[in-house]
């Protein structure tokens, strides 16, 4: 029946990660079936195969992996486009079984990365505590749920997983970066963007044409002259024989207004290929600077000025 | 009439200069009055006026002044076009009264300027004359057209001159640089622009929207990006109080080319004045490089990309 | 006792990972201890201690991670500079306990992200087995080496590890890129870098000194002019409350030579810091493309010209 | 006998001009020879030659030509320096001979170019007198000193001919743009340069090393790295057979300042030629903006951090 909203969502999981948790922070996911996928790649292909209406992955900064391995499978095979994304922050809680207390936990898993990034805070409270290295921040709070001395006394993960397995919290806010935040992105097949906002960003991935020195400053200078804002660059190497680099670019703005829209027939006239992902909403807040001579309208006059011209109407 | 060719040019006289040579170069000016003028400002204000359908008028390298007069003359003012360009070999004769030959020549008179440019081959062939300024070269040369001592013996001008006034030519190819060359303009109101060759020029004043650090390298990006060519640049004094400058430029193609429309779109946005000063065939020989990704097919092709990622057609 | 090699070398564990096979690849790694570290800030954390002499860790591509931590650690804390970097071949092996044929795989472990690099082969040649995910390639090996079902029956892991673990080789050359290589770096504590061979590579970390529009631009161009290119740039989020940018770059030559030298400078000046990595020879084969005008020579021509300026001396 | 300052001075003549008054406003003119010299190369050879110990000559927007002129003749041949601006404002007065008054004026006689200037003023208040053509502003006062009709009643000229040949100023402050100045330098033999102000200029002539697209901003980026300001750029044919072109630039700042030393290096390593044409003070009042991290200190810190990377005390 038309008009029912997307049901289907892939993730990467296990379930009980932050990814799940950015996942169900969208009004969409609340009526929607959440499907866990082991890698980014299979959750992308289940998107391209119409197995699900959308995934969500990270594409920053992540605890358990995903970054690159995101930009690389959007830059290869069938295209997939970028609808939206979520800052979620990275914030631990340190949960046990019910009846446990901080003094009681001599083990703790979680995976190595969150562990990283935890390092002063145990060091602080724990600093006796051995670490037991586990597969996901989910796997470590999963384990707890079986009955058993699993290895473990406690798991440093994400809420939603303390929740999900009904632990009990024994610290919270646990992370050595009160700022830290991870970027999800919820990915889906083509279609037209969603509308602008005035605080959009367009993800593309750029291939240049060759090796020549100075050819990512001419690639940029494609953004810079339509007064587009660069928020994320990347190089990355194309995984062919021949040693070259693609670029992943976050700028602000939609495809929708000129400026990104004529920086983007520049990047099409200068790169051997120029990979659209997708022109959505910011997470971030403050609204797309739009500089003197950059708006649509000035785009627009001085396109019917050179109108004029080429009719002799000066 | 319709159909009747113009009829009446302008140029910066005196009769019998390398401008009027320049003139007499185009077809058009054989069956047409042509009206030497005292000054560059006359010259043009004459076609602003309706008086003359064109002017021809020196843009560089000139021996009788009017460079930078010809710039800040077409940068202000009623809106002229170049129309067409050419260049002189700047190659001066010598000549003297019937009679006379280079034995008798004692005092030689021409305009400064050129007596600058032919000291090396007046010190080898007549270290001893000596020298009358005089207002044009052409000037130098009316004189001897006047019965009596005017004050000189030999006129250093342009062969036209020497014809003109029935002077006899006692050496030809005078200038010290062989190579020398003045370029003229042909400026006209107003009007569709000559089609397009591939080996075009266009000319526009740009205003900078201030004096920021850098502004012209960001002038000149709008060109750069679109892959067109400069091939000459000069920072003016705008005259106003505020001791800002705007640039005068000739960059390589046709306002009817996308590379050359787009680049002008660029400026139109980011400079607070543009000043168009027409497209025209280039006296060079060469044709406009076209590097690629920057021919027309290159444009429309990248718009019509953008197009299809505006609809989701990806 | 002077002249004594470093003898204690961290790396990101567990043992038989391709970390360890980059490590195991330098001579000096032959008569010295190798530990195994959970994650990458560990393992730069003891070189910073002094309790080993370097630490090889995943920069680029990696199969288990590592990457983006690495950039992260690397550009906080203590400073550490890069010496070598090692390239390692992505291959893996599929390996069984003895006596395992191909036919008996059933249900196959290994990391997410490997089990992603294998999926087009896995497709083709054991269409039906089931995956099991391990905590790295490495624990997929070892847990084959302990009697009993282990939850599955073969591991794609690195060579290495098939040798570490006494493990039957069921198929080797599984990937289905033959290109991807992995990319590591050998990091020590501040030092005289390792003398410029010709093809070295030099790595910053370069902190924009506030976000406006072009940040990036300028600060390319301080490697632009000096005729430096850039093999690798990534912009991180610095981790502080200003969603603020820092730009990981890895540049083509060494810092002992001029132009890396004098690009140096320029961005101590530009930026509000500039954290150096490191200069040491690259993994690939071509040598540092001198441009005309960028070779020390030219430096010192060029300066010298100026010194006589500054003195009159014309 | 030593420490007595130079006495002999050149200028573009004839005597009475604007180059004169520029000159006599040095405190240096007081007590020195002054000679004029009909061309600018004329006057630049006497400085070459050892005749006299510098020449005034114009520089931009000239009445009576020059500027071009100017550019050419310092760009070749034996090298010169520029040791000082003067700006001079163009503003004419109408003289006539004693009993003269401005209802008797019917023709008028000045240089081309002045007239040009004038015509707002002369269509206001003189609009039917005739003009006369002269050789120069101080050719057509001159002419009134001598008794007897000389074809025309009142001279446009500057207010130093008025003085010199005794006129009677009918009007003053004759000019249709009240802003209107003339730039002039006094060139001298090369030495070392005037002490740094603050406010100093710096001129240079580059040669392309060819003429490949982009060039000229690659040019211009050697000063924007460093943060130098340009105020005046040319293009100008380099007069040779291969069409190519050099650049006459003014910079702000002087070589003893590290940015600009460091950016004349870059030009030296850059261009196939770079003449420098001296440092000297700034004829208008605003000190040389400094950039942040330009400063001779930013440079010297700079250089110091990358002297002790290579050091290894990082």
């Amino acid at each position: 029946m038309p008009g029912i909203p997307p049901s289907r969502y892939a993730y990467l999981g296990p379930e009980g990660t932050f990814t799940e948790t950015a996942l169900r922070a969208l009004p969409a996911a609340a009526r929607a079936d959440l499907l866990p996928f082991s890698s980014v790649p299979l959750a992308l292909d289940a998107v391209r195969a119409g197995d699900v209406d959308g995934a969500m992955v990270p594409i920053e900064n992540s605890i358990e992996g995903g970054v690159t391995a995101t930009v690389d499978a959007l830059a290869t095979g069938e295209p997939l486009v970028v609808v939206r994304e979520s800052l979620v922050p990275i914030s631990f809680v340190l949960a046990g079984r019910a009846g446990t207390t901080l003094d009681d936990v001599k083990r703790i898993s979680t995976h190595p990365h969150a562990q990283a990034q935890c390092r002063g805070w145990l060091d602080g409270h724990l600093p006796d505590a051995a670490y037991v290295p586990a597969l996901s921040t989910a796997a470590a709070a999963a384990g707890l749920s079986v009955s058993g001395d699993v290895g473990y006394d406690a798991a440093l993960c994400a809420p939603i997983a303390a929740n999900r397995y009904r632990l009990r919290v024994l610290a919270d806010d646990v992370a050595d970066n009160p700022f830290a935040v991870t970027r999800f992105v919820l990915v889906a097949r083509p279609g037209v963007p969603p509308a602008p906002t005035g605080a959009d960003k367009t993800s593309i991935v750029a291939f240049q044409p060759d090796d020549h020195p100075g050819g990512l400053l001419e690639l940029l200078e494609q953004f810079a002259v339509r007064g587009v804002n660069l928020v994320r660059i990347e190089s990355r190497p194309t995984g062919d024989a021949m040693g070259r680099y693609c670029f992943a670019i976050d700028a602000e703005g939609h495809v929708a207004e000129a400026r990104m829209a004529e920086a983007l027939v520049g990047l099409h006239r200068f790169c051997s290929q120029v990979r659209f992902l997708g022109s959505y909403p910011s997470a971030e807040a403050p609204p797309t600077t739009v500089r003197p001579g950059t708006s649509d309208a000035a785009f627009a006059d001085g396109r019917a000025w050179v109108d004029r011209l080429r009719e002799g109407r000066i």
